[in-house]
């Protein structure tokens, strides 16, 4: 699982030379970690990734506490570190001088503060956006990339295996996401991709809830979203379970959200426009007559961020092709009556392959 | 404990008629929380407040799947879903019409991305930062506010209290972790309010280590910063303790830092610059001969973000007033040796006394 950042780079490099962009400037944690290695949330403090094409240098500007951190985990051999009482725009000024007509940012990351900024240092210089070529770039994953995310796969499917083990009667939807948490720890992970998704019953109808003090029941729909960062690839998986004994109805949504799931995953091949996969599986809620009731998006790009490109929506009309790794999530959501999603995260290969990392068993499971 | 939306977005609406500006639209997560008890984490999604001052109507647009919870927990009425397949810009134009002289943003949260498709629908608008006033609205806290915080606080007390019984040579930094982590759910918190750090021995150096598989010997600095989310409200807390033995040159870096927590602390009172607190805790450092072992600021704002305004550090001339809540945190960073940092929460009282949040003891504790 060797990641080969170099390659990434001169990849970006070349973008700029065609662009006739002068300097670049990365400041999105998850890009930073792409083309570098060095995996760091800065929080409000500055960082930045500079490629600068007049001289092929590249230099990381990191917060003074991150240098030490920054010079071990990344190849870059110039770390400039930027104390709490410094200017960080003027410190890039100083390093990078006049001359540069063309700078690119990322349009969705820079904020317009840091963009005033900018322009206060660096007045006659125009502002191009890279953030399209980076995501274009990351969505096309190698083989060894995903290799990282497998490990992810992995890690949270122990956990719901364990995590389900524990399940009774009279838990709370807190308890069981406090077990579920310290399995995913306990088994190497670096911490939750995502807030954690814990619903029972009525509250499983809700697509984003929140786990509560909501106690199990028999008969509760019990709906398990979660995933986890390994070494900085992210996972995400959706399972639903019945508590005690099932009815007819909910037999019936389950079945329905599970033929939705293969459909859709069943029509993933490149060539074809990416929303197919979301009007697949759609259609199959819509034709059982429940299309009031699944009003998102079928699934989202994922690997070191959990929601990248390409997003899987029915207007997207983009082509597939390889490299995509993305999930297929539909469900079912009745208010007050409870929800059902089942979620799988589906890998287009080098060679134009399927490959569906997840391997949970989707076969109703009455706990 | 009870929160007083309407005053809150009372006072930002006389702040906007004073600057003339029609129509601010609030898109940070922490800021839709603070005006409208809705607290949501949109991701990618497109989730915007917004506060029309020509008609006075207060609407709150969100991603179509968290349209339910948005209904039930803030007490905004009018709430606009946004499918996945739509564009937010279009609605809000939709929504809003013509006649926008002056658009309110803030400058710090609003990416170039988003102010370019504002440009587009609103062509013939001037837009005015409303960040800093936010900003500065937030930091002043209430005591049914702060009241938050301290169970934020209680909670992550408790979860060190009962955390630090577990610790036993050879334990790894991520079994602790893990540990705590299960605590933190368990003692009622949403989750942690940042990455929770465990570093033993020399990599107590880190200020910003990550927890890895350092099993923990005797003789080590056992650094412990972390904190928890609690009904919104963030707490964050750093004690260092030793494992086994302490030497005496641990003790003295210990009894230095603590020192300097304590002359920090000691410093705080209204009327004076906040750089004040910063420079008197560090002073006990310089003093001592650790000047270069203490290279960040000594401590940042706190409450529903982890890192909020102000921030402590030896430049800010901003004089300190009631209503400020804000950690202080002096350390000493001995690369390839280990590190002490000892952190408390202070908050300023709208009667201008100082209260320490933070009762666990200082004392030095080997275990």
């Amino acid at each position: 699982m060797h990641i080969d950042y170099h390659t990434r780079l001169k990849t970006l490099q070349g973008y700029l030379i065609e662009e006739n962009i002068d300097v670049a400037m990365i400041t999105s944690p998850a890009n930073v970690f792409y083309y570098t290695g060095f995996n760091s949330d800065p929080h409000e403090r500055f960082m930045a990734l500079i490629v600068d094409n007049r001289s092929q240098e590249i230099t990381l500007f990191v917060p003074a506490l991150d240098e030490e951190i920054a010079a071990s985990e990344s190849f870059v051999e110039t770390i400039i570190p930027i104390s709490d009482n410094e200017n960080p725009f003027t410190k890039l000024k100083a390093k990078l001088g006049e001359n540069i007509s063309n700078f690119g940012l990322e349009m969705k990351e820079i904020s317009m503060f840091q963009h005033n900024h900018l322009v206060t240092v660096f007045p006659n210089t125009s502002y191009e956006d890279i953030q399209q070529f980076i995501n274009i770039q990351r969505m096309k994953k190698s083989k060894s990339e995903v290799a990282f995310s497998r490990k992810a796969v992995e890690v949270i499917e122990k956990v719901l295996a364990e995590g389900i083990k524990k399940v009774k009667v009279g838990m709370t939807e807190l308890e069981l996401t406090a077990e579920l948490e310290y399995l995913m720890r306990k088994f190497g992970a670096d911490g939750p991709s995502f807030s954690t998704i814990v619903l029972a019953g009525e509250k499983a109808a809700l697509p984003h809830g929140v786990p509560g003090d909501r106690a199990f029941k028999n008969g509760d729909f019990l709906l398990i979203d979660m995933g986890v960062i390994k070494d900085g690839y992210c996972s995400d998986t959706t399972r639903t379970f019945i508590i005690g004994e099932a009815t007819e109805k909910q037999k019936e949504i389950y079945d329905i959200v599970l033929q939705a799931n293969e459909a859709g995953i069943n029509s993933v091949k490149t060539g074809v426009p990416i929303k197919t996969f979301d009007v697949e599986a759609r259609n199959v809620i819509n034709k059982h007559g429940y299309e009031d009731y699944f009003n998102n998006r079928v699934g989202h790009g994922i690997g070191i961020e959990v929601h990248e490109e390409p997003s899987i929506h029915e207007n997207n009309d983009q082509l597939a092709e390889t490299g995509l790794l993305f999930t297929i999530e539909p469900g079912i959501y009745i208010p007050d009556y409870g929800g059902v999603r089942i979620e799988d995260e589906v890998y287009i290969n080098e060679e134009g392959n399927v490959e569906v990392l997840t391997s949970f068993p989707k076969k109703l499971q009455v706990i």
